[in-house]
Parts: C-alpha cells; structure tokens; sequence
C-alpha cells in the first residue's frame, strides 16, 4: 500500500500510523497500529476519532491485513468486528462495505480501494468546505461543537471544515467553540486546531452557548453529523441536540455538515439509530495527558450517551459535499445523492 | 457570638470555620477564618459559596471583628469591601445592610444579629422546601442544577432542600443532576449531599439535559437563584438559562427556589443585574482536590461568566419561603413580601 498522509492519519514505510488524540492538545504521540486488535483499541479508546477517520482508518488496516496475506473469510471476520466498535457511526459500515465488495474481486483491487477511501476525503471535504463557506460573510460570528476538522478527517474536515474555508477565503470570522463535555474535543482538539490555522476563537462550556447566543453574537452554528436518517434526523456528539433547540430559540441558522457518506437512506428516523452508552468515569471524571482524574462520588449512577438525535425541524440546511439542502424537505436518496 | 453549626459553616469555641468545598468530595477540609482578608479568600476561592451561605458567613465575620473590639467606621469598610466580593448575589448585600443598621444601635445588637440571619435561615429553607415539595409527587423524576442544598445556605438548602424534603416525605423521586461546568458544584458537591441524603440520583454533563428531557423523564426542573429582578428575571448559575430553554422545549416545568432575600425589588430587570466573569483557567480546565489540570492550548481566549440571566417569561413558578407565585403575572413586591 502506498503512503498516504494526514494530520491524524498515516501510512509511511508500510507501517500504519495513529496520532494520539487523547494526549493532544499537549503532546502529539504516534501510536502504530500493527494489529486488528490495535486498532479495535485505537478506536474504542478514542486515540483515533471522528466518524469520518473511523471509516478510513478501518479500512486501511484492513488493506494492511490483505496485504500481508490473510485470508479472505478472515479478513471478512475483523471486517465485522471493526464495523461494530463504535455502532452509530454509518461512515465506518460504508467505508467497510466497499472495501469488501473489491476484495470479492481480488486483493490487489481492495487494496486499491482503501487508497482511494482516503484520498478522495479530501477532495469531498474541499466540496462540503466550498458549499458551506459559501453561506459565511465577513465579520460573522460562527460557533461549533465538538471537533470536526482535520482531526476528524483525512481531508480538512466538515464543519471546523467549513470554518477553515472561510477563514482561507480571507473572510474576517471568529468562532465560539464548546467544549464538548465528556471528553472534550472541543477545548481540546478543535482550539488546537483553530490556534494552527490561525483562526481567531472563544472557547466555552458547552451550558454558556445560551448566554453567548443571547448577546446576539451568532450568525451560524455548524456542526457534524455521525448518521443522518432519510427524514432528516441526524446523530452527532452528545450535545448537539441541546445546541440545536437553543439556536432555534435564539433564530440563530443551525448547519448540519457531513459527507453524503453520513447520509444512511436505510435509516428513516433517528427513532432507528443505535446510541452507543459509554464508561461512567468519563462523567463521574476526566482523563488526559495530565492523567486520570475524578471529582464526583465513585458510586454515583451515571448517565454517558455518546451521541444525541437532533430532529430534522431544528436544521436550518444540511451541506454535503453532494448537494446542500434546506431542512428535510428535500430530504430524500435524489437529493442527497445527486 | 455563641455556637452555630450548619452543615459548611461553624462558629465554635470563638472560631469561625468553613468547610472547604473546593476539596469535596474526597477531603473534608476545615478552613479557619481569623481576619476579614481570610473570608475574603474563602470567597473568592469558592472554598465557601452558594449566595445564602455567603450572606451569613460575611456578617457572622463582621460580628467577630465588632465582637474583637474593631472601630465601627472600619467595621464598615470591611462591610463595603466583602459585599462586592460576588457582586451578582443580592443576599450578601441584604445581610450586610441587616447587620450595619442594628450596628448603628449597638455592637451587641449586631452581634444578636448576625446570630439571627444564621439561625432563621434554617426556618427559611423549611418553609422553603414545604412550598416546594408541594409540588412533587410520588416517582417524579426531577432535574436539579449547581448545588442549592446545606451547603449552600446554613439551613437544608432551596431547590435541593425542596428535592431533599419530598425525599423525606416519603415521596420515591429520582434526580437527574447537571454537573455544572465550570466548577463542578452540580458533581462534586449535589451528588454528595444527595448521597448523604439517600436520594437516589443519575449524574449527567449539562450538555446531556435535553436528551435526557426528550426521553420523557423529567417531571420538572428545581434551580436556586442569586438575584430575583422585580419583574421575574433572575441570575443564577451559568447554564441554568440554557436549561430554562430546553425545558420550555420540553414542556417541562421550571421552578426557581430561592429565600426572599434572593429578590431585588430595586433591580427593574434581568438587564440590570451585574453578572462577575471569572478567570479563564476555570474553562482551559479545572482545579479540586486532585491538583490542577489544563487541557486546552494555554492561550485559548476564554469568555467565562459566572451567571447568566433567564427571563421571566422561561420560568413556571417562584417558590419563596414567602410565598409561592405563578409566572411573573404575580412578580411584584407585594406577592414576594407578603
């Protein structure tokens, strides 16, 4: 398999590399992954993230197992196993599924298709970044959640994507990032993010979103999406949802951003997407490059849903790189797909 | 100034001690305030919040420099100096202005006073939480924000007094607790005392709240406040305005708790309330028990208010140790003192 490389992602001299972004924004640590196992974990640990790196990372291992001889029904058995370690996400069964029709074809063919997986990211995020700047003027005021940049992606993101295009084009923005509690990809990775682009920023906790909305500072808020269903409900980042009901309270345009790869036309409401439910120390505490820590009683109960669904009432316009969208109305496999 | 001990605030054997609630809930730490210049670190550290409690631990430290023999000219200046501590809290400005008009009979007379603000706020919360729990039925599941319980005043608390008293009526309630970013309270120091307390409880990040809401759950909402405008918009927390938003999404009812002395018949509207923004280290991370720890790039520009205002208009009722009023048609001051 050839080099291929990303700000999170890499392949180099046959070895397949993971930048840790559970260690960012303080240390960048390279994790390599030799094994389906390695990269189950990667994943499940949130070393690796973003729906649409989890697809691509995915896929590469799996080249990288084909490539090294395994055999078919094998390679098809840790297909499944990664397709599953984070469920809400339809990016990952996407990009598996077309890895695996190649590989009925020949080795060499699926190996050819995991390239192409990543390569073609960046194009697609230059696409949904070109149709989402587009609705950005100079001096807006934008605010996002959780990290969907170059972290997210092995292209330049979708919605910090969007931002970053703006900002490219020479727009005067500033943005307003939550945090993104649990784990923090906001504070964390996009501020990162931000400070290397160049792109002026404010960062909050995800609950002063109201306060800073009320001020009438936001023009626009962007956000990803992990599964967008065929009526326009979509999963993203727990937190997503309240975001959304305060934008509409405040008239404040809500964007959804994500590659067509998001849209899952076999999905018909968010009433059908599976929310992953994760540890409880991630609420009762907190881990980082700083360790581990915990504040709250060790017994307490604890609610920790990975993701939210946000009804397609509260979407001002959905931006693909396929197509850009108002609310749901044009919200059906010909107008995402065409 | 005779013995008073309340559940965070302790006058005994001539010493006025306060339970550091920066290092809850894993260290029961005992702060020893000797001088004006120690109350006014306490409070500004947060090691003692909560706006009742702050009402009574200024003028409880201002009877023992009356009771040390401090000239009344200074004994007003260090009144002046710690009323603007926390400016958004009305009640410290009330208890001081209390203590300073009995001064002005006697040193004695000020002394029984600020004894007395101690000892009726127990028969405030009471009276309080009776109002309150009124209003909760048996297998309710209600939604609580910040900490507003012992801690917080030297009775039971308001909203979580409120939430405590239908627990010891009898009444099988459930709380989803919001943990309140930046500081915590809602994690570190609600679920602590409803652990204390037997309550059963389910820790969530605020940004989980509408999730949470859209599931059915919660019967209704319990936050305190620390300024109550005489037109029914009142500062509290930041994030309980957005939580006011997304519970009128949900048709969820929203109770403000708060003693009398929380209303400002001076402040016209919520426009007028001050509201204190704080050091930005508090959002690039925190601090507790467990040290100090940063996760977002260190020179992140950080907008970190303390409160924030919700309008009248969010709120389905006012419950006061006074009296108990609907929506703001009734928010004037002759429903509030009567």
């Amino acid at each position: 398999m050839k080099n291929l490389i990303s700000l999170s992602l890499r392949h180099e001299h046959n070895e397949l590399l993971i930048l840790n972004q559970k260690k960012l924004p303080f240390i960048e640590e390279w994790i390599r992954c030799e094994t389906v196992d390695d990269m189950h974990d990667c994943i499940i640990n949130l070393n690796l993230r973003g729906a649409p790196l989890i697809g691509i990372a995915v896929v590469l291992m799996l080249a990288k197992i084909a490539e090294q001889g395994m055999s078919k029904d094998k390679i098809k058995d840790n297909a499944e196993l990664l397709k599953k370690v984070r469920p809400t996400a339809v990016n990952v069964a996407h990009c598996v599924d077309r890895f695996l029709a190649s590989l009925d074809e020949s080795i060499e063919m699926a190996i050819l298709t995991a390239e192409h997986i990543f390569e073609e990211d960046f194009e697609l995020c230059e696409k949904i970044a070109r149709h989402g700047a587009d609705l950005i003027q100079s001096n807006d005021c934008l605010m996002t959640y959780c990290n969907t940049g170059g972290l997210a992606t092995a292209g330049m993101g979708t919605a910090l994507g969007v931002i970053c295009m703006a900002h490219q084009q020479g727009k005067n923005i500033h943005v307003y990032v939550n945090e993104t509690r649990p784990l923090l990809q906001g504070g964390r990775l996009t501020c990162w993010e931000l400070d290397r682009a160049g792109v002026p920023y404010t960062l909050i906790c995800d609950n002063m979103a109201a306060q800073v909305m009320a001020m009438g500072k936001i023009n626009g808020v962007f956000v990803g999406a992990d599964r967008v269903a065929a009526n326009g409900d979509f999963a993203n980042k727990i937190g997503t949802y309240n975001l959304a009901i305060l934008a509409q309270y405040h008239k404040v345009p809500f964007y959804v951003v994500a590659p067509h790869t998001s849209f899952d036309e076999n999905c018909k409401s968010g009433a059908d997407i599976i929310i992953e439910q994760r540890n409880g120390d991630e609420v009762r505490g907190l881990e980082g490059s700083f360790g581990k820590v915990l504040w709250s009683p060790l017994n307490s109960n604890v609610y920790n849903p990975a993701f939210d669904v946000t009804p397609a009432h509260l979407v001002t316009m959905y931006i693909f790189d396929t197509a850009v969208s108002m609310q749901n109305k044009h919200m059906n496999k010909v107008s995402i797909r065409s």
